[in-house]
């Protein structure tokens, strides 16, 4: 039942136009236990197996303090997704559903999140739970998860803003 | 308080791998209240302002369906920010912090996520509360919150994985 590149009854590709309104760097590299989507979770688990995630220079300063929240949220560029359909059929079962919809990494711009428990950090790597892609995904940012961060910066007006 | 392009005391600025890893489509754009950045808040919040989300074609099926979905999480490139500060000084006071113990904008990919509230859709405009961001910043992606969505698709081998 997995995607590779098929297109599925009832799915839905569009030609999207070129992927050229702004660029990544890939700033590290992510290991885990999958090495095929086959086998990938559909959803990391904060009890799952051990993944690490490994910061290239000139980044790895940007650690600095990280250790202390327990939990991380963590982008990557799920580079193996085709990026063209809209509508989509999760079970293959001629249900579709838009895109946004859903959380597949088929998507215009196929980054993923996570958010994932810190378990330890040892110089340029992390020892994270709670991934779900594939062995050798690109990294594109860390930050703390939002429900522990607190602003270190002054508020803002808009911080004050109600509907 | 707020950073415009300043290096701070204390921060360390790198010079940064060309940024041509993957290419980003621009989705989107996101209409806010703020037009500066001495104005946005530092965090959005569910009782905020009313925001809207308008999606460009060829994207506008893949909506479909993203009605059922009380909250989402929406992804946007922090058009305005620089890119290659590795250690950050946000109360400008020279304690400095690992930019990736930070959720600044300034960051190697300045891709910003939100968790916002879906209040309607109409079209391929979404209304929303919870954002952050500038008025006019691109739309990267938007995905059910992971807190409320549960897979269609079969679980795989690895949704049974423990560490």
């Amino acid at each position: 039942m997995v995607r590779l590149n098929e297109i599925r009854d009832g799915e839905v590709a569009v030609e999207p136009p070129e992927a050229t309104d702004a660029g990544l760097v890939f700033i590290g590299r992510i290991s885990t236990p999958w090495t095929s989507r086959l086998e990938c979770p559909r959803q990391g688990r904060q009890d799952g197996p051990l993944c690490t995630i490994e910061v290239f220079e000139p980044w790895v300063a940007a650690l600095d303090g990280i250790s202390k929240y327990e939990t991380l949220e963590v982008l990557y560029w799920l580079h193996e997704s085709r990026r063209d359909l809209v509508r989509q059929s999760p079970a293959n079962d001629r249900t579709v559903r838009g895109t946004f919809a859903l959380r597949t990494p088929v998507r215009p711009n196929p980054i993923g999140t996570s958010i994932a428990r810190l378990v330890s950090v040892e110089g340029n790597i992390l020892t994270v739970q709670g991934l779900d892609c594939l062995d050798g995904t690109p990294l594109l940012d860390i930050k703390p998860d939002r429900s522990i961060f607190v602003p270190i910066a002054l508020p803002q007006s808009g911080d004050f803003d109600t509907a």
